[in-house]
């Protein structure tokens, strides 16, 4: 670990990123352009991610599948638009096994054409609906501009794949996974976010609508968390997925699909992180407790190795996350240093007078006093105390978020602010293309959401002065 | 589901495979030549046995990281054997993002190359020793002659990548992670394995020796389990590995490499299926309990209905995988079919004369008669019920494999043996490479594995008369 002061987030928030994501030892860049390495800290706060969102899909009925890599280049063009959106991003296989191939391959940059076109084969009948399926996958979207966890060429994600009877069912459906990534972001991450419905401009290709969560990183710039999109019947009609419904009639299938990736890593450092590096929130953590022995000489060391290493088996005994650092090369202020680095919740010190005295000290990552608590009743705290720190996490990060959501009384104020302050700023829109665009030119700032159902904001677009017709969030974003 | 009989598995064993992994939706082919679609039935399994085997890997102090789908082909080729064995099966990505590669990029075939090209970063000290990483991916080795699940071009795998400061250290590692894969064989796989050593000509490119579980199959073809290899420090100097030792010298770092695939899911069906299809293993199974409740008329299906219901929430909290079969439009008949097919080790039918006397029919995959029990007893005695289950099929498989491991007396008797009986066959090897080439061109069996430490057989090599240096054991295999 570098013993270097990290930049200030204050002063340098892309330079602080990048410094937290390399001195915590969460990712680096990989060899070929765009790739990334994800390490063993970083990997392990995906994985964390991976079994909330997974325990979850699983409660609401889903079961996971896999779907090849490549896809044959014929098939990814049947949907229109949704080759144009990704065709310009797509890796192509030309040789394998030593030979030329006849067709080229697609690398998937996301899944729904090669499951379409297979759902085909899987649906006759109205009864053989819903699909409720989803897949844990790398995909790849050529990219020049990386940025680690944010933007690389490829990434981890899930992807849902849902086919339904009704056009009811599948809207449902695409809501509901909208509030299961809501419920993971905001209990699982302490990452406070708007649902929303995307602009037009900003749709999935292919969707009819697409629903986001959205978030405020510390920078106060916005980032798109997650997204759910309502397919219609689009990709049912492109790969033909036809069924008889209960009325003996012949019918496109109704279709959604749902993404949520490791980009949320990166979420997770920017909405939390502090000058002195990453905090993580509990229910995220690798490392949720970290023990440090302290002694001066070897007797005293023994002393205390041997209570700390009772003390780490009682909490994992817990079922808490807990590593006992005794690394002998690292003096405690470094260890301390390193761990407040890499985000772990609570520190608990341990040194020959404390356990003379048969007590440690307890330091939370979120600041405040070191406490002084009695061996005995540690362990059986400890949860509560991480509990409520998910929650404090949470309540600031809202706070935050709160206090820099503004509503933009006119063109001017919203221009200023997305400029000066940054933050979420909301206004009369007049719902038209090209007045969104002007905005984006001018400002920087985008549409990042419209309310779930259209609201008629009863003003003149905050731009345009034509009539409103719904109300817009604007943010300059990730 | 089709109502046709599934070919025999005496009569034609690769028939009745694809016909099982077909009827009870495994899985099927891709679009892409050599790609596989895995349905949720199949994927099911698969989870279950990277749960057993994450849970293994972290209790023996590993981390999941992840690095990235392509490699540089220039990196692929620093270690000769290694590229000499994986270069004629990669893929090759030539474009990306509209525009064509300044090199072109592999995806990987497996990983040594680009993880130990990242070490060289990683490892400076005998401290930053040892590193004990892992990864669930995919990966891709161009295939013509593809069987699903057992050989398809793009695979799921973990492979576990470790840097050590010693060779005894590297050794004692390989051989720890070939006891886990037994483990996961053998207590949640009930698939018997032996451990053992694969020969010089069956070694994994780049590796100084590897290790392998071996597992028969119902047709007593053998099949290759899991591998462990010990690299030495063939990758440390392909890759310029080095670190400072704890005496102040500069050495290589010694590596181990082991991975375990979804070609598992494959060896799962063929240990364990009979004509009626699949037989999971509970441990193994995504479903553990089928109800499926029985009524003639609306009345009577609201009385089971509610009964059923109850069950099914009672087995679910007692933490059993159930599922309650109620769809109307089929018979018992065919569900009861349809999931032996699918491999259920337990069926519970629920009848209204069943519910007005409190009671229920359990019925076994394993055959045997159907029990009567009182529902009140029924949920608290599935556990020990599955229990049991799962030894009984490893103690079946077991009595099946040593039924069919024999000594082989003279190479005639070997060579009659795996044409007409299959099997494993064990006999003196004189350690020559040319001698085992012959054998295999005569039998069509190849060394399967010598023991893990070289045992002097005290015997002439069976095949070619010269001195035995080694215990082979003989079989032909997938």
């Amino acid at each position: 670990m570098s013993t270097q002061k990290l930049p200030a987030q204050q002063e340098d928030f892309p330079g602080w990123y990048n410094e937290v994501v390399k001195r915590a030892e969460l990712a680096e860049h990989g060899p070929a352009k765009g790739s990334m390495i994800i390490k063993p800290h970083g990997y392990g706060i995906w994985e964390l991610m991976q079994r909330a969102l997974d325990d979850r899909f699983k409660a609401t009925g889903h079961e996971n599948v896999y779907f090849p890599l490549l896809i044959p280049m014929s098939l990814l063009e049947r949907e229109a638009d949704h080759v144009e959106g990704f065709a310009p991003q797509v890796a192509v296989v030309t040789h394998g096994g030593g030979e030329k191939l006849e067709e080229p391959l697609a690398i998937r940059p996301t899944s729904e054409a090669i499951i379409w076109n297979t759902y085909k084969r899987w649906v006759q009948s109205y009864r053989d609906l819903p699909l409720l399926y989803n897949q844990w996958v790398n995909v790849l979207r050529w990219e020049m501009r990386t940025r680690l966890f944010l933007r690389t060429s490829e990434f981890l994600w899930q992807e849902g794949h849902t086919a339904h009877a009704t056009a009811d069912d599948a809207m449902r459906e695409t809501l509901q996974m909208l509030e299961v990534y809501r419920e993971v972001a905001e209990d699982v991450l302490a990452i406070p976010v708007f649902t929303g419905r995307k602009s037009p401009g900003e749709r999935f290709p292919g969707a009819v609508e697409t629903y986001c969560i959205e978030g405020l990183m510390r920078d106060a710039k916005a980032l798109q968390c997650g997204t759910s999109h309502f397919l219609g019947q689009n990709f049912g009609k492109a790969y033909d997925v036809t069924f008889l419904n209960a009325d003996g009639d012949q019918e496109h299938a109704w279709g959604t699909s749902w993404g949520f990736s490791a980009r949320m890593v990166g979420a997770t450092i920017m909405a939390h992180g502090d000058d002195a590096g990453l905090r993580l929130p509990p229910a995220a953590a690798p490392i949720q407790v970290v023990i440090v022995p302290i002694h001066r000489n070897d007797e005293e060391r023994s002393t205390v190795a041997a209570v700390a290493e009772k003390l780490r088996a009682d909490i994992a005994a817990a079922g808490i996350r807990v590593r006992l650092d005794d690394r002998d090369q690292h003096r405690p202020g470094y260890k301390f240093a390193e761990w407040e680095l890499k985000g772990v919740p609570l520190r608990i010190e341990l040194g020959p007078r404390d356990v003379a005295a048969d007590r440690a000290v307890i330091a939370s990552r979120l600041g405040g006093d070191k406490e002084e608590i009695h061996l005995g009743a540690l362990v059986a705290g400890l949860s509560d105390r991480l509990t409520a720190m998910q929650r404090q996490m949470f309540a600031d990060a809202l706070a935050y978020r709160d206090a820099n959501t503004h509503q933009a009384g006119s063109f001017d104020e919203l221009a200023a602010g997305v400029e000066e302050q940054g933050g979420f700023w909301i206004g009369p829109w007049c719902g038209d293309a090209s007045c969104e665009a002007e905005v984006a030119t001018k400002t920087k700032a985008t549409i990042r959401f419209l309310p779930i159902e259209p609201k008629d904001p009863g003003a003149a677009c905050i731009h345009c002065g034509k009539p409103g017709i719904d109300v817009a969030t604007w943010a300059r974003a990730y």
